[in-house]
């Protein structure tokens, strides 16, 4: 982060404002993106906005530190798929030392399934008839997908097609942690893994215990509370089966919030965090157990780049992304990379208004800007491809595969 | 709408809910969607959820309304495909009597092209080398498109990119009306389209202005004062043109909220509204001509239809809808279509909770419902088709191929 007083004196403008272009045409460029081959033939300024960015730097650095971490803590790393919805990033993934990868939709599995990844949890119950029959299929091709239930008739469902599917179907119970799905913990879940024992088709693979609500609690030691409390539902639960003579080796639980709180239970012995590899303002607000009110354990690598279409006044920009280029579920709007004196309102579906303060001004119409975004997940969910960039330099385009993949 | 009693009488569920499934096999299904011939062969009950849906009597109705209203009073009809991003929606549009599509992007208004639509608006200024270059591709290929301009130096590299791609540019001036784009009315815009007449590759078109703010305002009276304000600008500086002798016969602007204002608006000849053909929560809330405080000119035919995932409790349920489902960027949650008394909350980015109203406790997991959006355009961005419904029956499947498309 840069002073306002750097800033004043122009030398904070040139890493966020990319002026000029290459010597390409457009037609060029678009063999080389259709080509794949992208490294060392394009910079940031070749690319079409709005645009989605991840530094590859910081994303590396995330990743190696998540991953670094969780192996120290010797628990599981499955990361989150629903984050990046991108086959070429769970590959990464695996290849820095993940068990597999999450799907919050059997139809982002599919995608992953299609890439080639194993590993995969899918982290929603499969409900309903053709669902169920794709899920069969996805399990006969994987066999090692985990599947999570809550609901005793979808687990007679789920026997009933495995058996006729001839797949034996690894399957957690989703407990009630987070205030959404899953089955109450204690009694209620420990009965729901009974009368798995009875099935021939579904082997218990252990518990899913997600805590949504404790992930962005502000404060790490009261997310600490929050996050141990809840969880020690799910580590009960998994005793009331041990006792039972019922083995529990597996509960899958955590976040980007939690990950270090979660690591330090005993009884929990994966982690399933997704927004650690980007970020975004949401996560930075939370506070890190440093006791830093901005949580700064990972970086953040995700932009959306955007350039100014208009000029109206001198102190206001337009730049051409707006609702559809942003997530907008956060209270807070989107802020300059190099934390410029601009401030983002939303002008509409398709643009952004810039208020520019003393000192940039200077910006015209055809400048591009970086924004960090609100909310990682749901902005991934706009577009069609994230530029994987180091520096200025686009080293690969990475297809976001599952985009849209909500079913 | 049905009342209270006749839904706890249990007479409004059937409408909603579709329970059971047909008897075919998801990979039949499948082969059904892929052949693009579904008519006759598939039900609402057929499809995965999420999904997007239209009901096309109440869409081939709001189409008709609009089309017939605007050529009573002898505008112009060019519907916005921000909001549909779908080419057989412009087509059928078209055959209703549109002029021609609006399209915000270019990236967008190349898919309509592609598509084989003419008669384009591309309603932001085309910036920098490459979009320029691809906006010269675009009117060698649709030579009646029109593009805007609000900037003297965005004027001159776009005649000069025209002299040099050979193709003669129609050029609007992009009034600045709706407090995002453009150059101001009066003086500024009169010397701007000055500057136009001593160029050689573009043609003055006419004057763009839409007034974005005016559409939303609550109070049909109130919103007419605030849309006659601003419009009496762009109509002023349209005689301010004609004055000088240079022909102004092409004024575009309005939308949804203002279609049956801005027609009345001497001078306007065009109206551009895009909402009207689904209708959303947000625009049902703005008022009607008719004093109603619900806007029910055009009816609501939009819909996402979503499954009961999990049912942690008797008055709560889970839909598998959520952040990556509806768009966010209004203050109100989305509704069920059939006025249940049943509330959406935001469950994160996949889920939807459902706190279930006396009544609704019936709802079980598989159990679907369609919700009304809180704001149709970028909700419809989230989705790759939209599936064409006449009741329960599935009609067509429409490709949203322009979605993403915000380059």
């Amino acid at each position: 982060m840069q002073s306002r007083r750097a800033f004043l004196a122009g030398t904070v403008m040139a890493p966020a404002v990319l002026r000029g272009a290459s010597s390409y045409t457009w037609t060029e460029v678009e063999k080389i993106l259709a080509s794949g081959n992208v490294k060392g033939k394009l910079t940031k300024d070749d690319l079409p906005t709005p645009a989605l960015l991840v530094n590859l730097d910081a994303f590396e650095a995330n990743v190696s530190k998540m991953a670094g971490y969780l192996k120290s803590k010797n628990r599981g790393f499955r990361p989150h798929g629903k984050t990046h919805k991108c086959p070429e990033i769970a590959k990464r993934l695996v290849a820095a030392g993940a068990v597999g990868n999450c799907a919050a939709k059997l139809s982002e599995a599919e995608v992953f399934a299609r890439a080639g990844l194993s590993g995969l949890l899918v982290t929603t119950a499969v409900v309903g008839k053709y669902k169920i029959e794709r899920a069969m299929k996805l399990a006969a091709q994987r066999p090692d997908t985990i599947f999570v239930v809550d609901n005793a008739q979808n687990l007679r469902d789920l026997d009933a097609a495995a058996g006729a599917a001839k797949v034996k179907l690894n399957l957690a119970v989703d407990l009630l942690v987070g205030g959404r799905t899953g089955i109450k913990a204690g009694d209620p879940a420990v009965a729901l893994v009974e009368g798995m024992q009875g099935l021939k088709n579904v082997r218990f693979a252990g518990i899913q215990a997600y805590a949504g609500q404790a992930s962005h609690v502000t404060g790490f030691e009261k997310r600490k509370q929050v996050s141990r409390d809840v969880m020690a539902t799910a580590v009960e639960t998994r005793r009331m089966l041990e006792k039972k003579g019922i083995a529990c080796n597996w509960l899958s639980g955590g976040s980007t919030g939690t990950y270090n709180i979660d690591s330090e239970i005993d009884g929990v012995t994966e982690i399933q965090p997704g927004s650690f590899m980007f970020m975004d303002i949401d996560y930075n607000r939370i506070g890190g157990a440093d006791g830093n009110a901005h949580y700064g354990d990972f970086r953040n690598s995700l932009t959306v780049m955007a350039t100014v279409v208009s000029k109206p006044a001198d102190s206001t920009a337009i730049v051409d992304a707006g609702l559809k280029a942003f997530s907008t579920d956060r209270a807070f709007p989107p802020e300059t990379k190099d934390k410029m004196p601009v401030t983002y309102a939303f002008g509409g579906d398709e643009h952004g208004k810039l208020t520019l303060g003393e000192g940039a001004y200077a910006f015209q119409v055809g400048d591009k800007l970086e924004f960090i975004i609100p909310h990682c997940d749901p902005s991934v969910n706009l577009y069609d491809r994230i530029f994987a960039c180091r520096g200025d330099q686009v080293e690969a385009v990475w297809a976001v595969a599952a985009r849209g993949m909500s079913q």
